[in-house]
This record gives C-alpha cells, structure tokens and sequence, in this order.
C-alpha cells in the first residue's frame, strides 16, 4: 500500500460557536487564517473548503494561492447550504425561493471547485429534515431531495458530489440519515456522479458498524470519501480520532484497506476548547498509529477467523497487532 | 375506510424467559392453549403462528381446527430460525449444514403457511449478524442472507416473504438492521414475492421515524405487513401499544392509512409479568382509540401545515384530534 | 388545587444560534425585546432572567419595569457561566482567576436577584465537567463544584440557589448529572439554601423517570423548581411540551401535585425555528390540558393500581383522564 | 503494586438462555461443571457463587470441596433474587410474603456465605424497580428496597453486603440505578457493611463515566467490589473486557490503582456464543495487558495534564502507555 494522504475539513482551525457560548469558544478565523493553521500540521496534505469564504470578497485565487504557500490542496468544497438562510431547509425549504437559492449556492461552490481542481464537491444538507412528528409530509421532503442533488449532479457532470449522511443535528431528523437510506437515494436519482462521504461518527452514533457501511457503499461503486473522529455513540461529538472507540475505527480502517481504498484519510474534529494544531497533528498520530498496526497485522489469520466468525481469536488476532503481543504489550 | 383487522403474534400469549428468570415467567404454554388464550380476546381477527408447533407433532391440521374454533385466522406462519441450533445464525451460520437447516425449516413453515391460507411467511433471523467488532466479513453475512431469502422466495412464488427487520437482539448487530438497508437487500434479490414486516418498535429505537419508514417501504412497494408496541426508545421493550409514545404511533397509523394501507394492525407486545390477554385487549383498545382520533382528524388542516412544515400548527390539529378540542379536553 | 401559575425562561424569546447556523436562526434580541415578547404570552406570569442583561448597561430597574409593564414578575436569575470566557469551567476551571470570575458573576446576579424579588438564583454549570477520558481528576471537579456552590450559598443566605442538573451538553460530561449526584451534593454541602431544579427533559434523556427523580427531591426537601419541554430521549432537545412524551409529562405532573408541590410550571424550550409566542403558548395550552387531566383522574383508582403495581389498570386509569373514556375517546 | 488477583461470576460458566433461543444457548451446566469449568482458567483465583446451588440438595460442603479441588475460592455469594418466582420484584414486590421469600432466600445464601469464608453477599435486585409509567408509587419501591437490605444488614453485621446497581434489565428501570441513587439508599440506611459493586458496564451505559463513578463510591467508603466486561454502550451486552472501550477500562483501572483499591478484578462477561473458558482466560489476558500498561504509565506527566484538564496531553500520555511510544507503536 502507498503511503496513507490525510486530509482536514478547514473549519477544524476555525471557530466554534454553540447555544451556550453564543459569543464563540475564541475570536473569529478567516479563511486564510484557517489556512495558515492548517498549514501548521506537517502531515496534512489536502483540506474540504467550506464556501462562501471568509470574509465575503475573498477570491478563490487568493485562496488558492494561500494553500499552495502552505503547501495544501483542496480535495472539496463544501457550500454553507445550513446557515441562517437555510434553517428551515436547503433542497427542502418549504419556500420555493429558498430551495433556488440552496441549488445556487452550491451551483457557485462547484464553480469553485472547479477552479481549485477538487475531487468532489460535498453536499451536507444538514437542516434538511425535520424536528416533530407531523410536521412534514416524508415523500415530499425525499422528493425535493432526490430532485435537487439530481439537478446539481446533471449540472456539473465533470464533478461528483458526495452527500455526507447523519442520523440528526441541527435538525431532530435528517432526510440522509444513514448509509442505506442514501444508498436508496443514490439509486433512485441514478447519475454515477453522485456519492456518499461516510463520517466515521455519524455512522458510530447512527447505529451502523462503520466498518459494515463502507463496505455496502463500496460494494456500489459510492463511497467517495470519509471523515474520521470518534463520539460517545449518543450525538456527534467530533472527538480526536481514536479517543473513545480505537477498536471501531481500526475495524473501519482494515475494511478500507482490504477494499482497496485509495481515498484521503480525513479530520472531521470540532476541537471547541483545544488548540486545534495539537488537535490535529494528535488525531493524524492516531492516524498513523493505526496504519503502523494494519501492517503488523496477521490478515490470514484475521479472515480465517472471520470465516468461522470467531470472536474471540479475531479479537487476540487484533490486539496482537494494535498493542503488541500478548504476554509482552 | 373500512373496519380495521386486529391481529396479534401467538407468542403474546406464550411463555416468556430470559437470561434472569431462567426458569420463565411463568408456566409453559403450548401451542394449542396459545390459541385457546387468543381466542379470548374479542377484537382479535388473525394471528401469526410460530412454527413448528408446540409440542412436536402437533399437526397443522390440529392447529388450523383450533383457530377455527376460536374464528382466528393464520395471517402468517413464523419459522423459529432463532432458537439454540441457530444461535450461531440461520442464513448466515458459519456451517454450511446449519444454514441448510435454516432454508429447511422455513420451507417447513412456508408448506403449513399454504395448509393455513396464510398471507405471508415472516422471515426473522434475529441470530444473523454479528456480536463483536472484527468477528466476521461484513460482505460474506450480506451474500448468506440474500442467497437465502432469494432461494426461498424462488422457490415458493406463490407465497409472499416479510423480512422483520431489527437494529440488534439477540445479535449485537442484525444484517437486516434498518428499513433502507433491508429494502436494498430486497432490491437486490429483485423477486417480487419479498417485502417488509415493520414493527413499529424496532424502527423507533432503531431511530428511525416510523411514519417516514412506512412511506419508504410503501413507495416500493414493499410493506407486507405491520406490527405495533411501544418501548423507551432504546431497547425492543415490546411494550403495550400507545404507553410510551401515542404521538409517534399516530403518526404511523395516520402515514398507513393515508397511504391506503389495507393490511392487519397487528400486536407484537411481550406481557412479561402481564396477563396476556388482558394486555392484548388494552393493546387493540388503544389501537381503536387511535382509529377514532383519525376519523376526527382534520386532513386539510395538517395537510396545509405538512406543507408549509409548520410543526406547531400541525401538533395543534393532531392534539384536537387526539385529546379533543384545546380548550375543553 | 389553586390555578397553575406558568413561566418561561426568557431566553426562550431570545436568538438561537448553534455550531451550523453561526450567524443565528435570526436576528438579536435584546433583553427588553424579549420581555415584551413573553408579554404577548397570555397565561405567562413569571420569567427566569439571564444575566448580565443585554446589551451591557442596561440596569436591573430598567428590566424591572419592562416586567411590570408586560405584568410579568421575574422569578429566577440565571447568571450565564457558560459563555467564552467560561468555555473550560466555571466553578472547575482549571484557571483559578476565571473560577474567581464565575463566583463574581453569579454574586452580581445574585444581588440583581435581590433587587427583583426572585424566588432563587439558577445555577447552570454547563461547561463544568470534562470531555474526554483521562481528562481530569473527578475528585478536583467535585470539590472545586461544592466549594464554589457552598461558599455562594453562605454568602446569600437570604436568596435560594437550584443547580440544574443535566447530563451532558455543552460538556460531553456533566458534574452534576442526575438528581442523585446533585442531591449528594448538596447534602455534603449541608446547606439550607441550596437545592435542585428538575428539568423534566434533561431528566428523561438522562434515563430517569422524571416522576421518580421529582419524588426523590422532594422527598429531601431540595426540589426548588422545575422546567418543562421534551425530546427523543437522546438529547436535550427542548421542544414543545408533550410533543413526544405525554404520558411520562402527565405521570411527572400528577407526582408534583400529589406531593403538593406549588411552584411554577416553567417552560424551557428552544423553538428553534418556530415563532417564540407561539411555542410559548401552544406549551402552555399543553399544560393546561395536563392539568385538566389530572383534575379528572380517578386518583382513588390509579393509588389502588400503584399498590398492586399494576401496569395494565394503571394505563387504562390515565388514559381515561388523558383522553376521554374509552370507548368514546 | 501487589500482583492483581482475578475473579468470575461463576455464571460466567453456566449456560445462557434469552427469550428467543428460550432452549439455551447449549444444555444446563450444574454447579459442580461451572466450578470445574472455571477451574481450568490457569489466571482466576476467586469465583462468586449463585444461590442456590445447582441441582437442589448440593451442599456447600460439596461446594466448597469442588473450589478447593480446583484451587479456586469463593469470594462471593450471590442469592437468585430474580428468578420466576421474583419477577415481579423481590424486595419490592406487591405481595409481602414474596417480599419475605427474598428476605429469607438472601439469608439463607448469607449463611452459605458465612461457610464458604466470603467477603461479601451481592445483592442484585434487578426485578426491583418498574416497566411502565405510573406504574407504581416510586417512593414505596424505595422505602421496600431501603427496608430489606437494612434488615438483612443488621441480621447479618458480620458480612458485607455489595448492591449491584444497574440502569435497567430484566426491569425497564431499576430501583438501584445509578452510583449516586445508590449511595443516596446507603447512606440512608445507615449501616457501616452496605457497599456497591461497581459494574463496569453497567456504569457505562447507565451514561456514567466508570472512573468518576468508582472514586464516588470511594469516597465514601463504600466501594465493596467491581465487575468488569464491555458493551455497546446501550445495553448490558456483558461482552469480553476491553473489545470495545479499551480507552475507559484503563482509565477505570487506573482510577481504582490511584486509589489504592485492593480488591479483585472480577469478570462478568456472558459468551453466549463463545467458549466460556476461553472467553474468562482472554479476558483476564486483556486486563493483564492493561496492568502492564498502568505500570508503564508516566503518571507526572498525567498527573499535570489533569490539573490542567489538558486532554489532548492526557491523550498523548495514556496511549504511549497503551500502545507503545508514539512514533513506535
């Protein structure tokens, strides 16, 4: 395997706000600054872009230019479409104006993309859906989703778009809530220019073995990317990978491996109250760590076990390889 | 709408055990008393047998005069793939003999489900999955279990197939884990004899909306059949029907009959330290209570607020419907 | 029973922002808006203020009169230890300047608090807890709490301070947790003044029987108020009274009035994306429904049920209060 | 340190049964098989004993032959409190005389535990406690549970009795559900040999921090015993130590070292599908390697990080202890 490529959203150097620290956990970052930061992590190669960028004005040659002096690609554009504008929905905004202006934000986001050569623009329709039982009518909602990705895909066929699924957050429930429901989505629109980015939390706290996820959406040619972190399996913490569920996420790396994934291994950590540098080098470390134990790892021995469905010796297989050996580590 | 068709599992009315009362919560229950107990319920039209018979040659003969007897109906027969041979699994068992035993038996079951006029064979493999992370190939698991339901249905075309699905018990982690997953399972198999049972249950604490499962299932035409009770959204707690969350089961009725669903409200409820008949009563009166709170709804009011996704107006009408108007109920 | 007196926090007037919509689910409203918009709320009597008001300068008696004015009277303060400066602990800090900080800001409110008339100081210690693993020592942040909390309670012994008590959020982890937690606690402070406010939904998400825990407070002599709203049992979700649990809000209501509690019943919701007056009374309305419910509940029967602990007949008492006899309702 | 004495429940021998492979998981296991069967796990040096013994009529005598013979001793007694006959409560059921039969069944397991030479009677009331909302009268249930274990702890002053709390199962809430609910009911009674055994998993998915909770019960002197496993951190799934939240086992490890803690390190694990003896002989190898890993700790270096509640330094120290040094490991 050639060496592993790690990426990072930007808005992991930037500034985090919630409903309590409403005044944010630090001062306001730009985008360039952001850049900056990120350009502090020795190991990360690419970043995901959210766009528009900050401050309004900011042209994509100055930020194009700010990534190559750091040395940094853009593997994605992710357009804000989950602002104040779309709290009530983007591709499912009961009002038909702000459903345009969701398919033109994104629209411009692949413009820029396009100019900055990303793999992928990523769709993340978080405040679509919806929050109490009644309130909507579920055909419409899928049907505005189906026809607002199949539009944007029929628009840009030289790019893919990947829709990042989650069970929830901000909305009580999302219309793309798992990796099966978008599959369904997918199919449905029927364009092969449409994907899926698989969060490793999400899929933890929706309820799947991520490792089991990667594998369905691979095994339709739709897994376009991931994003790594960990959680307490009840929301979407957006920890530094490997704090909480090292096991899973070597699960999900060896499943990716053994798929013949070629894709960027990619933060998606919300460090509110640390330095996000440290935040991220330690996350890449962990990162590091867990391909150092793939390699170690006795892969006839695992898949022989997995033949048998043998819990015990898959999980001695395993330890051996992410500790060390039994009666040394 | 015409008078809806109640219904229950024959299980309600046997005997329970676990891992703590080891020694059940009461008496062993044949299966000839079972249906004698089911007999006594007024409301109750059909019941979904499990299969085989209790005790061991027990004909099919024998049962069918006993539910006539007490004018019950088989609506479906249910092969018990998920007692001690297959606790390893049944479709996807490790050894090939066992899951030659699983098709076996639910061939067994599929020929009583044709002496009994039933109108579908339900499909559980509640044993298929996983326990441990790393234990088995995600992929194989898949491939055992669409192998098998698509043998099945190939073989019996005459009958229909529901697969139940379930996030996890006794497994850790089910294959047929959610309604999307299971209905690309079904894609994939591609015989139009396979479809969904929905128990209510499973899709809350699989955090699914079931009202918007429903819809999924129905838009391809996949809902074979229903099952209700109620839980504390964490566990398959098979609680009487309407004791937790009477919103959210309204809902499901409301997306079930709007839909134009003609099918059986069915009870899946586990009385452990309950009596089962009394539980069985308080569950259809619940049912019915619903049935009334429908036949006062006003439709356009909660249509016009589906539409603009208006949830407090939407809570407004269905709170009248359900408690009766604000100011007086 | 006297008539029900309703409140809300006033921050349910106020703006939402989370980490998606960064830029607000609308525009700012300042402290004097949001009194007048609780004003609008007909059934509403008293507020939980925030504090320090907004914008800086605005003085206690200017708030006081813009109560008077919407004849509303303000039954708490709530000093905000939880904002930026706040964002790695208030009373656990690790900074002891900033742990001075909190003591000085809640002192400050404490005094408005005097000069309103409140019934208690709140205290939310949101960000006192720990995120990760390892992260801190439990005991310096249970000593650090109760140092901080019992050196405020003898500082006014004339005012009354309600911890409210959650499990998480915006901490992944919370000191004071559940209501035991916080009533050992408070019992090691051993202080008069010092006792709980009971939000029924961060009791629900945190696995509680909200009845339950409002027994166990009341039977220490420490329940000081309480808020209501409700969720889908994994978050904080604060939406509209009884909009998914009204059975569980029915049984936490008919536990206080049993106990002949006479406090407020209290609002905490987070209308998000609804119109504030609204929400404001269509929670209410709720609650007057509860109550009249209650009014008509066989008390005699549902006591007789309790003492045999006898699920069935206790869900057909309620039930006929809730919604009407049964086979009418 | 002195070397880390290793123990099982002797269920941990014995053989499954749940409510769907209600034949078992494999035949009945006697005592004696169980004993035996622990027996051949070369690291386990304690078991704690269920009573009554298997099959009626073994005496303790016999009993406590077969440990001898198997160099094992029993550490613990735990009566069967949850079995048919209590399944609607022990200590707290509706009917005094099976109130009594409990009363009676713990006394007579305090006497055999009094023969065997025990350090402690478990309690595990886990029929005491509710399903359904206003089921019962909560403030009975605790008066009922804070009764019996008052009155057996002044029959028995010369034995320590542990409770066992846990959240729920087979009851969907336990009376005795979290660490500090049960410190508030210790306290209350008010006897010097009322403690808690600390289930690790319990305490996990009952949303508890295990460490946090361990030095809780510390601190009051009150820690009599723990059990260690793992979950899914939604159900007491009792899987083998360390397969899924290796991070907070050694974090629980290290809380109880800190502590100076000298009891012993018990397991409470249900391979339902594995081979017990293999399951007890790898979950003791995993604590063993986290025992290694505590004594390569830098716990300066922790220890400063904590006071600065630094976790991405915590983070760095913990995992060069578990995995090896950073660039290495």
């Amino acid at each position: 395997m050639q060496k592993p490529v790690f990426g990072a959203g930007i808005w992991h150097f930037g500034r985090y706000v919630d409903r309590y620290a409403s005044d944010g956990y630090g001062p306001p970052v730009s985008t360039l600054e952001a850049v900056d930061l990120a350009g502090q992590v020795e190991d990360l190669s690419v970043v995901d872009m959210t766009y528009p960028f900050d401050p309004a004005g900011l042209t994509v040659e100055e930020v194009g230019a700010a990534l190559k002096r750091n040395d940094l690609r853009a593997i994605a554009v992710t357009p804000e479409i989950y602002t104040r504008r779309f709290n009530r929905g983007a591709f499912t905004n009961p009002d038909p104006e702000v459903r345009r202006a969701a398919i033109e934000l994104v629209s411009a986001g692949a413009e820029a993309a396009r100019v900055l050569g990303c793999d992928y623009v990523k769709l993340w329709p978080g405040q679509d859906g919806w929050d109490y039982p009644f309130q909507s009518d579920h055909r419409q909602l899928w049907r505005f989703s189906l026809d607002a990705v199949g539009e944007l895909a029929a628009a840009f066929p030289d790019l893919r778009f990947a829709i990042e699924y989650k069970p929830r957050e901000p909305r009580n429930a999302m219309v793309f809530s798992s990796v099966a429901k978008t599959l369904l989505a997918i199919e449905e629109i029927g364009l092969p220019n449409v994907g899926i980015l698989l969060d490793f939390g999400h899929s933890l706290y929706g309820g799947e073995s991520p490792a089991d996820a990667a594998r369905l959406a691979i095994s339709r040619g739709r897994l376009f990317a991931i994003d790594v972190n960990d959680n307490y399996r009840g929301w979407d913490d957006d920890m530094v990978v490997g704090s909480m569920h090292p096991i899973e996420t070597f699960e999900f790396f060896h499943a990716l491996r053994e798929a013949g994934w070629d894709g960027v291994w990619q933060l998606d950590q919300f460090p509110f109250r640390e330095d996000s540098v440290q935040a991220a080098r330690d996350g890449i470390a962990v990162m590091k760590r867990i391909h150092r134990a793939l390699d170690r790892l006795d892969r006839d021995a695992l898949a022989a076990a997995q033949r048998a469905q043998d819990a015990l010796t898959a999980q001695r297989v395993i330890q051996d390889a992410l500790y060390g050996p039994r009666d040394a580590g």
